[in-house]
Order: C-alpha cells, then structure tokens, then sequence
C-alpha cells in the first residue's frame, strides 16, 4: 500500500549532501545528472541553484534571442520581457512550429502536463539543440497553499528557481486582483452615491468646474453619441443626466470580487451591512425618512478566474489591453443598456495597473532552456491558457526551425478546446500539433478502477500490473485524440511514465494512441531524468510538426451560431453528450447577450476537468447525459461568453490539512522549506 | 476663488516641450532645473526620466555603499535590498543621525510631510554633500485611485519614477493582503471541518500516517507543553484532542479580510452564505439534522492596516518576521486560550509569503539620492511608520556623518507618538531630531478658518494674508512641538511654503515655534526648487542634530502599567484630553489581554488625524474632550495593542469622482497619464 498525499511526496527526500557529478547539454550547459529516486521539487530545484547555479537571466534572455533593453530583471532569476519592441523587432521574422500541450481527463494527483510541457522543450532545446519555448501559466497561490502541487513541473523538469516561480512570481496575479477589485468598488460606491444624488448633482460632481472630460468620460460621450470633443458645460440636462446615472439594475451585476486564496466562505457573502452603508433616498429631508441599507448578496472568485485573467491572456498588445479592459460589462442599466468599465471611469486605471502585467516573465527550465511565464490556470473555471502575447513573442523568437510548446490545462475537452476556438481565434495563430499527456494510473481509473484522491492510499490496481483496466480506460484517451482531430492537428501521445508502469501496459496505451489516429505515442520519463527522458516525445514532436499542414487547421463552431448552438455543439461534440439544458436564468442572459449583440462571441465553458461530462465521478466516456448550464456570465472585455455547468464552483476551498501546514522558512538561510 | 481638487493641481500643467537645460549637483549629477509654474507631480518625474534620465539602479545603489551582491534589481528604477547582508558587513559601523519627519494636524489636502522628507535629503545630500538617506513609506493604492495624491512627495522634491513607486512598486502590500487572506480563510476553514469531525478524524487528518509532525506543528506541540520530538502516534488522546481541535469561539475573532482598495461596503459583511458552506454538526446521521449554515459577521480592513504590515514595520530580521507572524493572535477558543497563525499552521507559509517584502526597495530622489521604500501608511488606523529594518540598514550606510530621514504619517500625535513609543522602543534606535512640517493654510484652518476639503474651493482666508488667523492656529502646532520635547528630541519646524504665503505669515510661525521650544523653525520651497529649496532646513536639521544628546531620548509611558493607565497617558499627554472612556467591549478585551500576558505591550491607537480629539472638526488645541475607545484589537505579533477611537474606519470609501477617473495610459508609448 503507498500512501499517497500531493504527487510529489511519491518520492523520497534523499541524502542531497554529495552533489552529483554535472553533464553537459546540448548547448554546453552543465546539467545536473539526475538522481535516483528523485528529491521533492523543491530539493531538485534548490540542487540546482546551489550544484550547478542559474544561468543569470540576462544570458538566458540572450540566449532566447532577447537584447538587453528588452529586458527588465526582476528579482531572483526572473525578468519581464518587453514584448511590443522584440515583436516590433522580429516583425518579418517567420513563426516557430507551434504545439500545444494538454492532457486527459485527470486524476486529482494530475498527469503531469507542465512537467511534460518543461520536459518537452529541455529536449527539444538542451537534448536535440533546436531553439524550443515554454509557455506556461503562472500558478495560482490558492491551490500552492491548499491541496495542489506546484505548478512549475516537477523532478528533472521544471521551472526553477521554483519558489520565484510558485509565489507571487512577478506579480501579475496580484495587479489582476488589484484591478478586478478597484472596479468591484467602483460598482458598489457608484450605487451608493448615485442613491442619494440628483442628476444635476452627480454631474457637478463628476465634472468640477474646469476641468473638462478626461480620457474615459469621452469614451463613454461616443457611446452615448455625444461628442466627445464637448466642454463639461455645453451639454443638455438630458445628456447630463444619461452621462452621470448609470442606474444599474443590482440583479444584473455579475462582477464579483476575487482573491488568489482558497477562501470558500467568500463564495456567497453579503456586503453593504455596515452602519455607514446606508444611504438617504433622493427626495427627502434629513431624518423623516428611514436611511435604507445598501447591502447586496455577491461572491468572491478565485483571482485566475478574473476576466481581467482572461483579457491577459487573450489581449494582442497594450492598445488592445485598453480597449478589452474599458469594455468589460460589469451590469446592465435598469433602461437595459450595458454598464461597463469605462462607463464607470475604470478602463485606463485598470490598464495602468495592469501595464507591468501584460509584460511576460522569463524564466528557465533546469537544463537552463527558456520559459516563458503568462497569464494563469484553471480552465475548469477560466480559459487556463497561457497568454497570446507570450506565446507570439516566443513563435517569433523561435523562428522557422524553432519550436513553442504552450499549455492547455487540465483535460483537453476544456483547455484544448478553449485554446483552439477561443485563443487561436484571437489570436490568428495556427498550431501544428497537440500533445496529450496520459498516464497509466489515470487510465486505469477511467477503466473502472477505484476512486484516486489526494491524502488517501493508492488501491492496489494502481501499483500492479492490469493491462485489461489500462485498455479498458484508453477510452478516455482515444476520445481526446479524436477530438483534437476535429480541429486538424496531428496528435502525439506522451505516456507520461511511473515507475510502476509495465511494458505491457504501456504498449496496450501506445496500441490504443494511434488505433484512436494519433501520430505517435512515446513515453516519456523526463520527471527522473531530464530532458534526455523526453528525447523520443522530442523526435515525435519535430516529425509530427513535419507531417503537419496547418492549412487543416479549423474550429469546432461558428461565431454566427446563436449561443445555445454554440453550447450544443461543443457539448455533443467534444463532451459526447446528448443534449444541453439551460436554466431559466441562463435563458434569460442567453436573450440578453443576443439583444446587447454579444451573440457572436465564442464560448468559454465552466465544468468540472474530472469527466467529459458534468459529473466528476463519469470516468472513461461517458453517454446519455445532458449538460446542465446554471448561468451564463459574459466576458465582453476579454471577449467571450462564460456558461457554468454543473456544480462547479468558482472559488475552491482548503482541506482540513491544507498544504500550508509543510511549509516553513530557514531563517537562517533564507531557505524555502516544504513547498512540494 | 481657487479651485483645490487636489494638492497637485493647484499647478498648472505647462508646456513640457522643451527641456530645460540641467544644472549639476554636489555629488557631480545632473539635476533637472526647476520649471515656474511647477508642473503636475507625473510631469515632473517623466521630464526627469526623459530629460535627465534616471540613474540606474545599480549605481543609486553603489553610491549608497550596497554592493552589487545585495541588490536584486526588481522592475524599473527599483531593486531590493538584501539588507541581512549589508547589516553583517557593516555590524560595527557607527550609526548616523536619526531624524523623525512628522507634521501637525493636516488638512485633507495634506501638509507636505512626505515632499519634505524627499526634499530634506535632497537638500542634505545633493546640495550639502552630505550621506543622506530617506526612508519612506509604500503608498497604498486605495487612496491612490481615491482621493488623495501622491505619497512619492511632490514636485521637485519626489521619488522618480513615481509611477512605479505609487502602483505595485516591488508588491510587498500584495505580499501582505496575500498572506493575511491566506490566514483569514485558514480560520474560517479551520471552524468548518471542526464543526464536522471529531477530534481522532480532526487528528488523523492533520497528522496522516508516515509523515510526523511539520515544523509549525512542532511550535504549537511546545505550547501545548508537549514533547516537540513526538511522533504523531505517541500522543495520549487527550493530547491528541488539544492538538487538533482549536475550538475557536467565533465571537472572539479580531482577524478581518484585506484589500488594498477604498471598498467601504467590504466594511461589514457576512460570510459563509453558500449553499455549500453548511456543515453536519458531529454525531448526527446523514440527512436526519438539518445542515447548519457556516455564516458570521465580520469586515475588511484596508491592506495596510493589516497586522502584518505592522510585523513588517517593526521586524528586526528574517527570524523575528516568522516568530512575530506566527505569534499573531487571531482569536481565543471556547475555554479563552489564545489561537494564534502557528495553531492555525499558517507561521511558517505565512513568512514565505513576506520572504521578499521584507527586503526594503531602493529607488532615488528626482536629485538621484538614495530612498529606502518600505512599510506603510496610514498612521491614523495603523502603525503608519517605515520599518526598522530599513532605518536600520539607512542608519549604518549613513555611518557616523550621515543622515536619516525617515517618515512618521499624519499629525505628529499619531505618527510620532507611535514612532517614539512603538517603534524605537522595538528597535533601540535613538533619534535625534523631529521634523515638524506645517503649512499656513493649516495653520489658518486651525486658527479659526473656514474648513478645507478636497474638491471645493478654498476660501479667501486661504488666499489672502490674514496673520492673526495664522497666530491662532499656531496653538496647534506649538503643541506638537511641546509633544516632540517631551521625548527628549530637538525639534526643527519646517514651514512648507506655498505661493501665497507671505513673508509676515511666515515670521509668525517661525516666532511661535521658538516661543514653544523648536530648536528652529525654517521656511522650505523644495516643492518648487528641489534640494536647493531645503538647503536651509538641511542646514537646521544638522544643527539640531549636533545640539541634540541622544541620552536625553525617552519614551512617555512604562510598559508595566495597566493597559488603561497607557491609554490614558497617551491620551492626556499627547492629544489634551480629559480622560478616556471604554466601551463595554474594550472593557472586557483589555481583561482577557492581561489576563493572557498581553497587558504589557505598547499602545497603537486609531483614530482621526485631523485633530488632536476624536472630532475630526476639532481644530487648535481642543480641551474639555474625553477619547472614546469602542474596541480594542490586539496586534500581539506585531507587538502592540490598537485600541480603535471615535469613529475612524478602517477601510476608506470611495467619493462619487474618485481619482481613478483621471488615470489612463498613452498605448502608443505606454506613458501613465493623470496620476496626479
């Protein structure tokens, strides 16, 4: 029996006292020779800092192709990397073969699709010398303190200095909780002044003798189709009036406030229920009249699951940053008309506290390759993909014999299906190849093994040998590679391997990879040893990229579908299922999207990453269910739509021993101590 | 009739096309020469970066004596300070000069204190020649997008590039709204699952097979006066009860949520409202009991007023940081015993949440002398003072000829008194000298005239030489400067001179301040001159300090006296008043304090920093008042009690037109627009 807690405590903390002997790579770095059995992430990351030494990350940036004054470090082997002058740069430069990485269905352990996606490119790039970029996302500090491991992969592939990377990294997820929660104010004060102030007051207020319309009131004058050029005094009471009342209805307000903390009493709150949260009705005289309270039921989301989250990763450039972010719609008017960003006075605030943000960060895989590190996780409950600016710096850096390996997380009918119609559509990038990463266990739990979950033991089908569960539960696997088919890349299957995998089970998930039409289906061991474990995925990456034509390259639906269409369709399509049901509410927002011309966005689904299906205990492929949409939130800005399926919740909670409890400084060092 | 919006658009916004030829200063750097009209605060730091250019870190740094292996660049014109090093170096250098900033009773507006804090070590260091070092508070970005300017100073005499300081700088407040929210969510989760197990469950969980107890559990073992070098499995039942069920009593919880943003409906909220968050109370039988809703009452504060910031004010080092994080006191269990982060497992996650912000950032003056950023605002509902370990490291770079300026906010009542007896007392640092700066619009508001808020006109009182308005008000200041003498410090008061200030208004001050004790009074125009403008109060300050006899520091109140005798004398003492009354709360957690050993800490009182009363309106020298205390909160980690006063919030709102509206970014070059 093997008790299991996070993934990465499979392995044993070993004498790291004796440093191990260091090789050389490819491109003439040492290289850490991997030890056996494999140390914890973090011990693996802190060897390498002491044993072999980051490379400094101005040679990394150099090496990448990155020219000093595109580059500004920021703290301990981490810089952002003007993106807008390398692009401005390499604007005839030719793109890299471009490859997503996503997985199966997971188990809570995870299979390993960072590690896969870090093992890949220390192979393309240290083992087999091509030019090779990672990006990833940076991770979550919710999950990093709860119950998940880190995200920076793991062993002898993963992204080091991997604290830097598990915490705060360069900051990004904190200005988008910044940015999401200055708007969140901005509703809930809007109301309230707006509560006890007449029109003409309002005006006065927001427009001080003198001081003309700033930047984002002339943006809301063009949609009110007032000229923007007006002075504060040339307008009628009636354009005063629609310019300084918003009148947001409360109902229509889907704006919540977030945290990068697994908060779950923070899901459904009310706020407002302060004394001085009252507010004095317009109309009547001091104290006649009883003061109302301006309290209202809302809810905290995780901060990856910000918009805001999803316009990083979807914005073009800083202009296109500006625009999304004073787009956003945050509530409708009680007239009806949307209320957004800007209508609120937020839209360049916003920007500029996302201006640092939408630079991505540099980083470096142990074999000292680049990483490339933007936008955030959890395509449960978000889009869960890394950034189109990251991933476009990287294509063109890369160039025409290099190779970009971005991460679609979780399982690939929600983040490789997110990547392919939402991203690339943004993004106008065509990638070539899509990577599947699978793992014996999990299949086996598709097959009908019992239930994995993370603090409990491993049930014995996990660690013996059962060729009929694995090919019982490739299932799950073939209806991911058909389905990545659908959009016309070639697949290879990486088989990411346990050491209590047997040949056979292994060559029974190979069999059933390529019945199912995949390209290939290697196994990988990049986790024990490096990017030399992930040579063969390496090889079968470059010739499936060779076999590749992205002229094949299509998306699943239309923009022009009317959304329920477009639901159904990715519903029967990718999840196999019958049917989707709506809630009234849903059907509700559905007609108003339509009637606010928000209908031709595509579609960001929100559903459990356990099952195709909205039941998380579904394993395999599951049939004859029906999709359950509970609500439907729209994500103008970043420029999709957003259904909620299931019971799936936008803000995790912590176990009763959460991952906090390993984690510890050496005070007198400095050290990280526990963190995986 | 003037129109204030605020301080920083008193000025015009005039051409900035043709740079102004630089002059050089004492250390051979060139310097900007002023522009008349003085342009807006944002103008004035980006003509410095474009005209002047900023000095790279790396040399502000050099010239500050840090070596290149203490410095971890962060960002633009930022970098960190690994401060542990430069303390070893230097552990038996001699401190320089200490000196206090502070200034009297404000005006919404402000007085000038942080311009004056820049403008002074520009004066001491780029005019004067002298090693002078200012050490700052970070801004938070609530009033920032609310109401108030800058906290870069203003002007000639600010920290460059003032974008940067006032937006994230190097993220040590996210560091610490992550970090408190992280130990918020571990209470609310911690009531949950105890709610729902019983202690052997509770206890199997915390402490699964094969893993032994974590380092924090190790410190809430010795608490318990259990053997720390257990094995789990050694624990008698009743041991094993103590250690895993924390039986918070939800009444006596004093943690509250942070945001770093003006949301006053965050003030009072209930959480735990969701479906999901309802737990099956032990013993009872699935579906039999109906489910209990985990709900509670409870509030936000703004970030900076979290305790953490206070730990992070007053830490001496890295070891001191994860003993004073895991000692903050969060509630009391059912039976009245403390539940402090480490009960809670938090201390030691908690610390490697804050392993960066404790290291000060170094950024430069507009004159390129050095700044140590660090710590907080705030000091009317917090500690409000820059840390020790900034001074510290500042104080030993200085060396014995040198000068530190560090910042304490708000009126001299709050800021200084807190400095004096909080901050010294924990940091054994001596200083010599306060800086009081006055203005004499805030003088004439204290003398009887018409009140001064943001957003109105000023009156004509403000406007037009009226002295014996001016005479009146100098009551105010006259008694923070006899506060000042009583700690033993000579004191220099610095008038911040606006344009329409005249010269009879100007001597009248400067004869009150004598009369009431000042070592000096000195008129400064750094806002509009830059070093130059401070050359005289540089020449005061050094004065001062040579006069000055650290042996006479002292503090006003002993450690040992009652928690309501400490209260008393600060209140009697400092602010003038009668006495002080306690709410039946406060009453009842000042026994639980002292009967937990928590009665000897020094006091941190919130309150209103726009008069020495609790009525904000209470000009002058108020008398006849008595100081209301509705509660108490205790800071144990940061090492304090912080009895709250009147009225005061401990989260701001926003106004109908916040500062946000003005705020937009050029997206051609990516300039910050409006930011004062």
């Amino acid at each position: 029996m093997t008790l299991i807690t996070r993934r990465k405590n499979d392995k044993t903390l070993n004498d790291m006292a004796a440093p191990a002997p260091a090789d050389t790579c490819a491109r003439g770095h040492p290289v850490l020779r991997p030890k056996f059995p494999v140390p914890s992430d973090i011990e693996v990351s802190q060897s390498i800092v002491r044993d072999v030494g980051l490379l400094p990350i101005e040679e990394v940036a150099r090496e990448a192709g990155i020219l000093p004054s595109e580059l500004l470090p920021w703290g301990t082997g981490k810089a952002k990397v003007q993106f807008a002058a390398v692009l401005s740069r390499l604007r005839d430069a030719p793109h890299g073969n471009y490859v997503v990485c996503t997985g199966i269905n997971p188990t809570p352990l995870g299979e390993g699709k960072s590690t896969t996606t870090v093992g890949l490119v220390q192979a393309l790039g240290a083992i087999l010398g091509r030019r090779a970029y990672a990006c990833i996302r940076q991770p979550s500090q919710g999950p990093t303190f709860g119950i998940k491991g880190g995200a920076a992969g793991g062993g002898y592939a993963q992204v080091v200095p991997m604290e830097e990377f598990n915490l705060h990294l360069t900051g990004d997820i904190h200005a988008i909780s910044a940015s999401n929660n200055l708007l969140a104010a901005a509703i809930d004060s809007r109301m309230y002044h707006e509560d006890s102030q007449s029109d003409e007051a309002l005006y006065r207020r927001l427009c001080p003798g003198g001081r003309g319309f700033s930047n984002v009131m002339r943006r809301r004058l063009v949609k009110l189709g007032i000229d923007p050029n007006s002075d504060p005094d040339d307008l009628t009471t009636e354009e005063r009036s629609k310019f300084a009342r918003l009148d947001i209805d409360p109902s229509t307000i889907t704006w919540n406030r977030v945290l990068d903390v697994c908060d779950r009493h923070l899901r459904v709150i009310e706020v407002g229920l302060g004394p001085n949260e009252t507010y004095q009705p317009r109309g009547t005289v001091g104290g006649e009249t009883p003061r109302r309270q301006h309290a209202r039921r809302t809810g905290f989301d995780i901060a990856v699951a910000s918009e805001i989250m999803a316009v990083l990763a979807l914005a073009r450039d800083l202009a296109d940053l500006r625009d999304k972010l004073g787009n956003m719609v945050v509530a409708y008017s009680r007239g009806g008309e949307t209320v957004t960003a800007d209508d609120l006075g937020c839209g360049g605030a916003l920007t500029v506290l996302m201006k640092d943000a939408i630079l991505p960060t540099l980083m470096q895989t142990v074999e000292r390759t680049p990483v490339f590190v933007h936008a955030g996780p959890f395509a449960n409950i978000a889009i869960g993909n890394s950034s189109i600016v990251a991933d476009r710096l990287a294509l063109k850096l890369a160039g025409e014999d290099g190779y970009v390996v971005t991460e679609a997380g979780f399982g690939a009918d929600i983040g490789m299906e997110k990547f392919f119609n939402i991203k690339c559509r943004a993004s106008g990038l065509k990638p070539k190849c899509a990577v599947i990463v699978a793992t014996v266990r999990a299949l086996k739990m598709h097959g009908g093994g019992p239930p994995v979950s993370a603090g409990k033991p491993l049930a014995r089908e996990y660690t013996e040998e059962d060729v009929p569960l694995v090919t019982a539960g490739c299932c799950n696997l073939a209806k991911h590679i058909e389905n990545a088919r659908k959009f016309g890349v070639e697949v290879v299957v990486a088989i990411n391997r346990f050491k209590s995998d047997t040949e056979a089970e292994v060559a029974a998930v190979r069999e059933a990879s390529i019945a199912a039409g995949a390209f290939d289906a290697v196994v990988a061991n990049h986790w024990a040893e490096g990017g030399k474990g992930a040579e063969a995925l390496g090889r079968a990456v470059i010739a499936a990229c060779e076999a590749s034509d992205v002229g094949n390259f299509r998306f699943l639906y239309d923009l022009e579908l009317p959304i329920r269409a477009k639901v159904e369709t990715i519903s029967r399509e990718i999840y196999g299922a019958d049917g989707v049901d709506f809630s009234e509410l849903a059907e509700q927002q559905m007609a108003q999207y339509e009637s606010s011309g928000f209908g031709n966005l595509p579609i960001c689904i929100a559903k459990t990453q356990y099952s195709f299906s909205c039941d998380p205990k579904a394993k395999g492929v599951p049939t004859g269910f029906r999709i359950f949409v509970r609500e439907i939130r729209s994500c103008v800005g970043a420029g999709f739509l957003y259904p909620i399926c299931g019971d799936i919740m936008t803000i995790p909670g912590l176990p009763t021993r959460p991952g906090f409890y390993d984690v510890d400084i050496n005070v007198e060092t400095g050290q990280v101590i526990g963190l995986f």
